[in-house]
């Protein structure tokens, strides 16, 4: 398998209360910004919001299925939270290849959008499958 | 509430099987890393894995359970995944304030350990409660 510079793909989830549900089992991040509408109205949101890790999880997703795909070895993640994902949005993540390196090291930008609106962008190092 | 440098907070979670699948079922990550011990027992790592992405929402829920504490507002993490989590492994993680900046800026140290093996290593900026 060969991975270029420029190689991209992408992948979309809807935000369900099962999807924002299973994170929570899975980390243990019950807070009330997540899960209780009426404690979440009063803060800066104005309502309930997603896990930023979330969709990391789902970034990483993307690079384990799909580029560079099974096999890959994840070595580190960078991620900025620019905006919020609410509970029902389908977020699109993307990531590009920006930079091939020795022995299978690969670099790729790694964004979120709901809509127009970037909401995590971020770098991603990893080694590709051999 | 009030954070300063040198506050730190610490959370033990097991991964165990439910943990990694709760966090497939959210993420859409069901690689053979993580599923198929025939097949992870051919890789580099010879057997099943945990998803680094699950390290972070890990770290992610001590930042928003403990410190800086409900109401903490995420703008951005760096992840470094060193060595591999197995399934069954109690993960230790830990978050120390390294700087408190202006209007709520602080940025954490924030590390994850199985047994004496530093696993994540990384960085957290979030903004303190109000």
């Amino acid at each position: 398998m060969s991975v270029s510079v420029g190689d991209s793909a992408e992948t979309t989830r809807t935000v369900t209360e099962q999807v924002l549900e299973h994170f929570a089992e899975a980390t243990g991040d019950r807070n009330p910004i997540h899960f209780d509408e009426g404690y979440a109205a009063t803060t800066r949101f104005g309502g309930r919001i997603a896990h930023g890790l979330l969709v990391g999880g789902i970034i990483s997703s993307l690079l384990a299925n799909d580029l560079p795909g099974p096999g890959t070895v994840y070595l580190g993640q960078e991620l900025s939270f620019r905006a919020p994902v609410r509970i029902g949005d389908e977020v699109r993540c993307e990531v590009d290849v920006t930079e091939v390196g020795e022995r299978g090291r690969v670099t790729l930008a790694t964004r979120a959008w709901v809509g127009d609106t970037l909401v995590v962008d971020g770098v991603a190092r990893v080694l590709a499958p051999g």
